[in-house]
């Protein structure tokens, strides 16, 4: 109930700068309970983590294994990735703010379980498709930072959707960022470029 | 002084949230300046804001006029934002965190000098760019979040340089990851696609 109420508050305030007296306000809990479940707030915060990647992590261990090419990988990992933050849009504005101490055990706890699991993944795809002849060879960093920034952008800029006149980032919205964000890595990534030109996104979730 | 002495401590801490106490011990001045000077905190990280901005607009404006082609313009555009991100790491953080509260004057003002010119720009240029037969037709908001985010993540993410055994984000990481994005962006708006491979990144500085 904790994790539940930490989440909607942060959805609901967008910041994950949430006091323990705004969580007991909102969830009617007492805020002792989460030193006695968490030790800490910064633990809480973690706790919360862990479980929304697990779900994410599962997939990407999934992808990893399935027989599909390696742009049906991808596709599906672009998917995954614009979906998780749909679903968690606290999840780098968190990333971030239990990184601000990059000495504590949690910064080591966090790029251990989140981010080293991403980064490799990306780089076994990627040599996967070059050794398939489907993908050009591409810095590694350089995607990283440019697929996640992209992904990542639509649920850390609300306001923009107000100067666009645009309402919500709503089904039909993430969709169509799901096709435009393969259809712009591809069209880099792929030996022949054309191919990527009306990429569907390769997901229906 | 007080300004020069609060970017300098937020390049510092990674965080754009300082306290006027930090502030005072980091800058040796007297933090009632802050209020004498800027009326507050967030008058005063406005203030930073627009001092940083006011190159980064001039250039579009600059480059708006300028009589090269929609992909020329581009190019430099791209290079110009990462740049700027390169110059003022703390820019976008900076926007979110003073946007946190949407229904303040400074929120409004914010959104009317940081953000409008951006998005306005690039409608103009995608735009141009399909009237001069050099770019596809691409939904301007998704345009936006992804090249905004793309080039801002190097500089929100410094955790990412360890695992990557990267020591900093030097000129020749910057230069590299502009002529990534450069290709990226290129690769999926020109009707060429082939012409963006190799793209240079259009900006020596």
């Amino acid at each position: 109930m904790l994790l539940d109420a930490a989440s909607s508050l942060m959805i609901r305030t967008q910041s994950v700068d949430i006091s323990l007296s705004e969580l007991a306000s909102h969830s009617g809990l007492n805020s002792a309970l989460v030193k006695y479940y968490f030790g800490s707030k910064n633990g809480m915060l973690v706790a919360l983590m862990k479980r929304a990647a697990s779900t994410a992590l599962a997939q990407l261990d999934y992808l990893k294994s399935m027989p599909i090419s390696p742009t049906a990988k991808m596709k599906l990992h672009i998917a995954g990735i614009i979906n998780t933050y749909h679903r968690f849009p606290y999840w780098n504005r968190l990333v971030h703010y239990l990184l601000q101490d990059p000495t504590s055990a949690q910064s080591a706890e966090i790029v251990e379980f989140f981010v080293k699991p991403l980064i490799e993944f990306q780089r076994d795809i990627l040599a996967e498709g070059v050794r398939a002849g489907e993908f050009r060879q591409i810095d590694p960093m350089n995607f990283y930072f440019s697929v996640v920034g992209a992904c990542d952008a639509p649920f850390f800029a609300r306001f923009v959707f107000d100067l666009m006149g645009v309402e919500d980032f709503d089904d039909q919205r993430r969709r169509s960022y799901i096709a435009h964000v393969t259809e712009l890595v591809l069209s880099q990534l792929l030996v022949e470029p054309e191919r990527a030109r009306g990429a569907d996104g390769g997901s229906e979730s």
